[in-house]
């Protein structure tokens, strides 16, 4: 079956001091391209996987330059509108050892936090799909962006499509008068996949904290169950287990829970981090990639996730450039990693 | 006498690509640090001449950054304000030969916007000052950064300083339903010098643009005077005269009118340009210096701000790193520049 | 009427010192994507016209970064063959006024001039398309390229699409045995419009030269008639008129005769060129927008065209990166480039 | 209380292949400007403290380029004397793994080193400043350099100020007839807090060394008292105990001796070392800063100085570029060091 | 006694994205020169003995700049061809933790495979020689190139010079027709010293693969001694043992056997790894100057091998520039890699 | 005949900020490697005339990167002393338009400047060659480097050589307690060959200038008669005739006496400057081609010379990069410098 995924989320300018200096050592700033659903978007590309982006981008040099690379993974852009004031900015510092990345969003007033409903008309943009992924941050963004998830995610059950949904809650957004539990359990209710852990599902579904033992499999697979049935349409819940050593050297696994079993990776280390950034969405990808080409074998869907999130650690960007072989490849190794040549 | 020379305005971070690459082709973008206004007050302390600069600049990495710009030039910064949401950005594209430099301003809700009356202590601020600088870009910026203005002219004319501005009109600014005419001939009533052309300043005035002959001198005596009865306080009206043959290629000469007498410089040839931004702000600081410190020689006066103008063109960045030393030893050299070794 | 030209072209990764660095200096080299037909795609892709793009390219990393390129201007990849053993490859070292830029070709044995017939379906490539652009350099590559040029042009004329051609001769390829003049008349003879100048044209049809004096109109118009005369289908010949002061320094006017009528341009500096290549492929691409959307107007064609290959010298790389509004303003502007802001 | 700390120091440009280079690979080195105590003054005044710096640098372009750094903190640079013959300069190449860095001096006759007495007016310097704080390195590099330091710290121990020393012992230095022992000690007697190993002290002060185990805490009780008994005026001795496993992988601890009690910090890592430069002067700061703002709680200040010291070796440069909150938040954390987005 | 080493082989250009970049993200690529002999030739001249190297490169602006690398060691050249068709090439890719780097060749058609018997006047070239050094990529590029191999040991071997070789089997080569143990045992049966692991050796001789457990000290003895006994000149056998822990980490000892000794080193680390090509290149160098300058002593051979070889991976580019003295102080040390000031 | 060029003098590391910023806007410089006659020997290198260079350069990592580049040019090192304090060091800022380049020297206490007589053996140096080339540069830097160059001159005449100078004078040296006229007339007595103007001549052997018309034939013809009876073995005098019009554009023609006759170049245009640095070298270099292998010709000798000059302009560093048949083609073109390809 060919499958197409329609993603919606921001495109951002992202503004980063070279190697490991401060922001007020550097004379130039890398600048780069992405954004959480994105980043997903360029993923599944790379995997060979038809996808379509939609968001908002202003029409102005900094603009097209974004949409050169939405282009250049081959993403369909048909949908994509330009308007608005300005693509939304971050600034990114790379931590090392004990000192912490640092992100300053620069994000207000950008294109796509003034989408609005009814300019996306879905009935075409879902045409051909069979999947659509959004995430916790285009509804942060405003109230017109939050709307504008509303009617596609009705307007995609309605049709027939899976819905995933990375919850990725970030405190810092979420400013224009509403809490996620006042906006999200009505968008989440579609939603057939999630990927999160279990304290920001329920506290965006506005329960209490449980603080579970992942390591206690009973239960994991307990409070696992306890979030599903929160959800009328969730098949699926898919989370990285992180253990941050240092800035510089991260131990990834992850955890799928689906068809009311647990599948779990073995830890993996990343040492050292070229990049912490967009990890997340690679394994959200990775899982993706994982349930559309895998359906029947959720243990390859949920290595092939952890192996390329751990994989993106080491590519510099929001973007997890890497092949399907290249994951393939690197679950199936010991990681030695030995020149190719 | 000692003078001291106060200054208001926005501190903003450009961002440019290498060399003439467009936006869409840079991986990098070149970080400078600088500002109409600033500009003026890093001239004026290369110069040799004390310096306090107000502004508004948030409180985060990226203002940390800029502050130690400010304070690189010695400039006095006790009463720079740390709030407000963002530092101000623009993005400058260098052109070359045919094809103009390209400028995106993405300064809308900035710290400086949203500078707010009452604030400032301008009675402390201007305690040692003999002169006070401002920009026609502060009151274009917001209500509350033209109130901010309106103070500050007010008080500093009831403490006897003298009053410099640029009128430097920009139409991408005013955009907070006020037009030039509404606010300037409040503000600029107090103004002892201006900078500006004849048609810029009787627009902002309100009155028709009247095209004048600069080549003619007997109808540019009669048109700066005419300029002159508008405002009751102005002495002296200085002006560039500038001929753009093309982006890499300029010529440049100078103008100034006072005490009803016309001082006009030779034309010099700016080819190649290395940066054309901040060449008014590099001309409107070799003004003040030359009116501080050549004050019964008005040719020294313009002769200096017209070298002080054409060197910046040499000089990378906003803002005019020369001393006064090679501002005189250009104006009397044949600019033949050899080697210095 | 919505216009699809599909061209037929090697894509190169172009090696080039930074700035002005002879090879030797060099411990980096600037890594562009391009192609003469490539080129002239992409400036079409940034007009507005849709356009598809045929060539073969190796399955590898450096194949895949080629093809980033392509797709990033939108232009459709779709027929892009992922094969044979390696990128052409073309170093560039950048002159400087006396100094002439310096180019090495390592295209031999690259995927295009692999490339077979009877391996494109040309009769699905040229279905939805009103317009094939090859050039002389893809017959120069190989007796294989030769010859897929030969099935595409018979199959395009037969399908009623105009076919346009870009002469390019370069003397260090065609090493394979052929001379022009055995290989071209076989397919200029279903070019509907060239770009060359007489003599070349002539060489390549197998004629003697005439050197003919551009500046004398009438001499002009009988030339090109001469060689309009020798090729059954033409309708159209267009020629850059070229004065290279030196490696910095060009002046470029166009010709283009059409209906027994000639249309000139008036010559423009190109003072100083950023970069010298490419800029014959902005002309071409220029051409074919003017007479694609300013058919009955064929001195707005050519000034188009000129005004593109202009500005092309104040862009870094291979490719034309303007728009066609930046184009018009050029051509329509005394080309003072003054700072948009 | 309102401190203010005045250092005296040599600042010096710094010449570095970028990255891992070797000298011989390099086509361009990164410059920097730093000293040891000029680091001290930069972290103190990153911590809010008010500082003054001590030095000469040359009246050229490169003399003004480090005034432009050391004003870029906020430090004072009222008594900074302009003169002499050369910057001091030093190339640093940075190792990894286990290769170590290496350091180039080619300071000699810099204008620090022909610094002469009676050119400075301490009474004036110290007028508001309550402590005093030099190193080893200033008397090590000539005589006149070594008669400032006496005249500075007579005249400050008169004035009633604190002095701190950092030993700092560099054995290239000391070239110019004298050994340590036979200027340290009329200088050392002043101090009231010092920052180096037993041995260091010992052999500065003209006695054997005795090698002692800093993992026995009652030998190292002892062995400190005993150096505390050497120096009249001591109160305070502070030292980095540091493992280096090699060059990119280093573990920091710090001890504090003072009112005859010993406080001892956990061992941290810095893994990787993105630089190694100026973390002891980081260290000393760090003290400085627990022992002005946190007099009375010992462990804080030790903890705080080897927070600060091993925080530093992930930035890149001489100088210390973090903020107290920084350090604060890094000696409270787990070191887990997660992305603040 | 004065040794004087020839050495044959490709010098190639490489090419390589910035730090971590994967090729597609890279707008400009490192280029450096190097290949596996000639790393060896370097090497050799950084620690003192003179060194001779056998190339052709083509007559063109990047065969000077390669060159212009070879001088740059004091390698003699004088028996350098210029010739041929291209400077082959290499691109390679810096891999990170799990990510492996990766090597696309590009050298088909070089100049080094072009090169002919009977060109090099090998009586000449070895008259001043003691010593022949030969890789196993040199006869893997062509058939002409092992028929130079051939008639180059053959001559060595008559005029009494000692031969070594290193195996360096690529399986990406070897693609004219020939299989290794066609060609390899009719060259190897005059080296007096390999450099391969056994089962290598037993490949290219077209014996079984064994697998031995080098940890196992009698195994490896009896596996060496059976190498040996089929090579009837063979004196010494030197192997590296490396355990890749990831792209970044690697672990490395030496192993020599020699008049049936067997003489081991300690197990060091490379962590991080700056570079990982090159550093069996740089283990042959250094088991060269081992047995040429302590032949009477394997254990500082084998010794100041494996140094050399650690060295390499914190050394960025083909070539090992350490000097003799930096190998025998890190062999030395504790590995604590200090900063040397 | 085979000849074979010694050359003397000091080489530096020139330091140098990118492009053309000022001093305190870098955060690197560019390093090279050069000296006026070392530039003179790696242009007669590069036109393939044999020669060896004299010089003392420290034992330390920067001399040996500088050693590294006198062996890429294949020069002869043999006789290099590696010994004395410090490499001497030169900062250069490129100047634009009517902004001078400014070089600030650091170049006391070099290895160069503490050579010593006797150190040398000027015998063996010159055995196998045929000209010996000094400059006033070496005289200058001290009186023991005088004292050398003295003993080589005696030696060189003594010998038979071909003895030429450039007298470049720099007001900056000379700082050891003689004037030029107490040291040139008892070297230059040797020189067959000058390059230098008039008036510089007369200056440094102790007579009055004359400021001579140099458009005025008979008059120049007169004054350099007049030159060449104060010196007993004159035969040739060289000297280039500038004109700066600014930083960026030179215009440079040539004049050789000899013979008591007279050859002039046409005026050639530089525009824009890369370099200005290094041309004299190349100047006097391109004279000594011409004289060795067309001695017979000398306005081919002063045509060499002048394009060699003109071309020195546009490549970045001290030396000239140019091979002689880039420097005919260049003075047999009309400077159109169209691509080659």
């Amino acid at each position: 079956m060919v499958h197409k995924v329609v993603t919606i989320g921001e495109m951002m300018g992202r503004l980063s001091p070279p190697g490991n200096l401060r922001f007020e050592q550097a004379n130039s700033f890398q600048i780069d391209y992405g954004g959480g659903e994105f980043n997903v978007s360029a993923s599944l590309s790379n995997y060979g996987i038809p996808t379509d982006f939609i968001t908002a981008i202003p029409n102005n040099p900094l603009g097209n330059a974004a949409l050169k690379v939405i282009r250049s993974f081959g993403i369909g852009d048909e949908h994509i509108l330009r308007q608005g004031d300005r693509l939304g900015l971050y600034f990114l510092e790379h931590g090392a050892a004990g000192r912490n990345s640092n992100v300053i969003y620069d994000r207000a007033n950008s294109s796509m936090s003034q989408i609005q409903p009814r300019t996306i008309n879905w009935e075409i943009v879902f045409k051909d799909a069979t999947w659509f992924h959004w995430s916790g941050i285009t509804p942060a963004l405003s109230q017109s962006a939050a709307d504008v998830c509303k009617e596609a995610v009705e307007i995609a059950s309605k049709m027939g499509l899976t819905i995933s949904t990375d919850l990725n809650y970030r405190s810092k957004l979420w400013k224009y008068g509403k809490a996620p539990k006042q906006v999200m359990p009505d968008l989440l209710k579609y939603s057939h996949v999630i990927l999160a852990d279990v304290d920001t599902t329920l506290f965006m579904l506005g329960h209490q904290k449980i603080d579970p033992n992942y390591l206690d499999e009973n239960e994991v697979k307990k409070v696992f169950q306890k979030v599903k049935n929160l959800l009328p349409n969730l098949t699926s819940i898919g989370m990285t287990y992180r253990h941050s050593v240092n800035a510089s050297f991260q131990k990834i696994g992850g955890i799928l829970y689906t068809d009311e079993q647990l599948y779990r990776t073995t830890i993996k280390d990343a040492d050292p981090v070229i990049d912490r950034v967009g990890t997340g969405d690679a394994f959200m990808a990775g899982l993706l990639y994982g349930l559309l080409e895998h359906a029947d074998d959720p243990q390859t869907a949920i290595d092939f996730a952890t192996g390329a999130c751990v994989l993106k650690h080491t590519i510099y960007g929001d973007i997890n450039r890497v092949t399907k072989e290249e994951v393939f490849q690197f679950i199936h190794s010991d990681g030695s990693a030995k020149v190719s040549r």
